[in-house]
């Protein structure tokens, strides 16, 4: 039993951030969430967390990732996309190993969890490796294999329907499985397949849709439909969706998505470094669909932090001339509860309650915090993920005051800085 | 005497960062940047400061910014320009008093010094408070008392003229005066009185210049010409110039800033943020205008953070379609050398013998710097301003270690903390 006390606690949009709540954890769930719990009988033996001086937040959300490419970080930049992909990340990644991708994920981790981000959507290789990772770390992800049409095709497809199997809600449902149909264009052949399967296991698809104009004018082009058409016509949206950037979606895409309750990942950083463009985030939220935060693989980004996210995508929404686009809160709300609930986590995201007790305390007393008139616009608009804290994930403490509780840190910093160098030199 | 030694040097766009450099510095200045200069005689009793695991860049330069609007950070967001203006911040700031702009800006420096922010532009008002913050800190700044046509016009111009006769130069050349009109709308009547005193001061003119759409529609439609060729009817151009914005100027426009040698500091934040829109920065830079990085005030930021600015200017240089337009290399000189230049400081900037000694070690080691394939691109577009570890500014120490050495941090954080409240209750 732990007790949380003397923070400002994020309550929603409506409400903000409120003075004077302490949250009582009980195992991995918050247990209840008011004033004057410190003190009164019920929390007797509650180990007290001091969070004076601190903001109190559900973990964030990095809603789409391929986290094992931070062994690719600022490997290759400034290039023209295509260039980007065949001369230098599909050539290494083609000699990525299993080890690889599992210590490229823990340094993912570290980096998210010192950046306050407690849960994540991964979609890449050899994913059992990411499981194992999330397992021992003790963090909460999604996981799909990624598959492509070609010559892998059937081994990739049976690794996802494997991953589903072994790791689907695992780990106290900590792990919950997609299948991960890289796109469209990348799946076409696999995408009727795919649905069916997913179907069959009872879990959501995980698929990179209209990222690129060019994409979009392909699929017009071949098959008189755009992509998000196309994943209608086989089937895909007969699961939960999580759906990858939709930068170039228009009136008819988005309709489909708000009538199957798809989830969308906005990844304003990675949109903007490759020069994919803008999605139309206001206009989906106004419809009602749930759009999440997102990174992207730190090969186009270059860091997965998800706060640098949530104010880009704020400034990105405003920058056509409506300062009042994207408000702070709604930010931070996309960055937590709809990223939860993007992954399919619904009891996830908010600090109400009954709700996984993935806590972060973030340190509010830089002087990038002061003053403290907003403490939400200053969290959006100006802290740092360094300030960042402390880090619980369904109960357990992952970080404490900065220490890493669950990973060895050094380690993982120096064989994933050995791996990276190596990787490139194969 | 101080050498600095052990870790990756930048020694420009074509050299980038380079291992092995050792850097002597003398007095206020950088004397030598080679190799092998430790445990040659000449540097025999040199305080050695160990920059292993770090990387070695000049300060950096924040080029346009209201510096004491820190006391007004996340005070209003998410609102519409106007109202923002004339609802918030406009009667906020009648109440500014000359203690308060001191300690706002105290809160600032250190701010912009922990965020490796050696030099900054400043236009505001009480400028001999932010002059004395600026001798006591320790820092270096080009400061411009802002001026208005209207009720205070009489008073403004002669305290801008006081500044530049008191200030210009001053303390070893760490300080440097221009006059600051604040834009060819709100100095109209102004400028040319305010250009002829610039010149016979010998000081140059920091104005803002062509931020909005609006601000550019309305000039053409009084006078028939752009904000940019008002500016030069004036006779503003016959000095040195720092134009902030540039947001809306065409080819005649850039082609006059061209032929004066006019310098341009690029708000991304600020202009995204108050959905300004985007300066046309790679065609500025390829006609040779000079191009430097400014965060603008903290009340359309929300921080004073420049590397944060360094990496916005690249990503929206890049959404348009081109992921190689503006690269790490650009985007660092941009905020360093450029930024000096275009202040008039023209030996600050870079690491090279003659050069003032504004010297940033940032800590490369952590998740976020892992592996280190590109330490620029690590810098640029993955790490965070907090790990900025030890700033020199003339050869004087101003942080160690993240231990700020000439301000007692907490006192300015407590005051600022309190004035900041206390002013929008006023």
């Amino acid at each position: 039993m732990r007790l949380i006390t003397g923070g400002l606690v994020w309550q929603g949009i409506e409400r903000g951030f409120v003075a004077g709540l302490d949250i009582l954890v009980k195992g991995s769930r918050i247990a209840a969430v008011q004033a004057g719990l410190r003190g009164s009988p019920e929390v007797n033996g509650a180990e007290v967390i001091d969070a004076s001086g601190h903001i109190v937040i559900p973990g964030l959300v990095n809603a789409h990732t391929h986290v094992a490419m931070t062994l690719l970080r600022s490997y290759a930049d400034d290039l023209p996309l295509f260039t980007w992909l065949t001369e230098k990340i599909w050539p290494v990644e083609a000699k990525l190993t299993a080890e690889d991708v599992y210590w490229g994920t823990m340094l993912g981790i570290v980096e998210m969890v010192r950046a306050g981000v407690t849960t994540f959507a991964d979609m890449y290789f050899h994913m059992e490796e990411v499981a194992r990772a999330v397992r021992e770390s003790g963090v909460r992800a999604c996981l799909a294999e990624g598959m492509f049409d070609g010559a892998s095709w059937e081994r990739q497809f049976e690794a996802a329907r494997s991953l589903a199997a072994d790791w689907h809600e695992a780990e106290d449902g900590r792990i919950r499985v997609m299948l991960g149909p890289h796109s469209p264009y990348g799946t076409y052949e696999g995408l009727s397949k795919v649905a069916k399967s997913a179907k069959e296991l009872g879990v959501g698809i995980h698929i990179h849709l209209s990222e690129t104009a060019r994409e979009v004018e392909e699929s017009r082009a071949k098959h008189g439909l755009s992509p998000v058409q196309v994943a209608e016509r086989e089937g895909v949206f007969e699961v939960p969706v999580l759906a990858a950037h939709c930068v170039h979606v228009d009136e008819a895409d988005m309709e489909i998505l708000r009538r199957h309750g798809a989830a969308v990942a906005h990844n304003p950083t990675s949109n903007m470094k490759l020069g994919s463009g803008r999605a139309p985030v206001q206009a989906m939220l106004s419809r009602g669909i749930t759009v999440a935060l997102a990174t992207d693989g730190a090969s186009s980004n270059n860091n997965l932090d998800l706060l640098e996210e949530a104010r880009l995508a704020a400034y990105l929404a405003k920058m056509e001339g409506d300062p009042s686009a994207l408000p702070a809160a709604v930010c931070l709300d996309m960055a937590t509860r709809k990223g939860a609930a993007a992954l399919g986590f619904d009891d996830v995201g908010a600090l109400e309650p009954g709700f996984q007790a993935d806590i972060v305390l973030v340190e509010a007393s830089g002087p990038q915090w002061t003053p403290l008139h907003d403490p939400c616009a200053n969290l959006i608009y100006s802290a740092s993920s360094s300030d960042v804290s402390t880090v619980m994930v369904a109960g357990e403490i992952i970080m404490e005051r900065r220490i890493l509780k669950t990973i060895d840190e050094r380690r993982v910093l120096t064989e994933a800085a050995k791996r990276g160098l190596d990787l490139v030199r194969r």
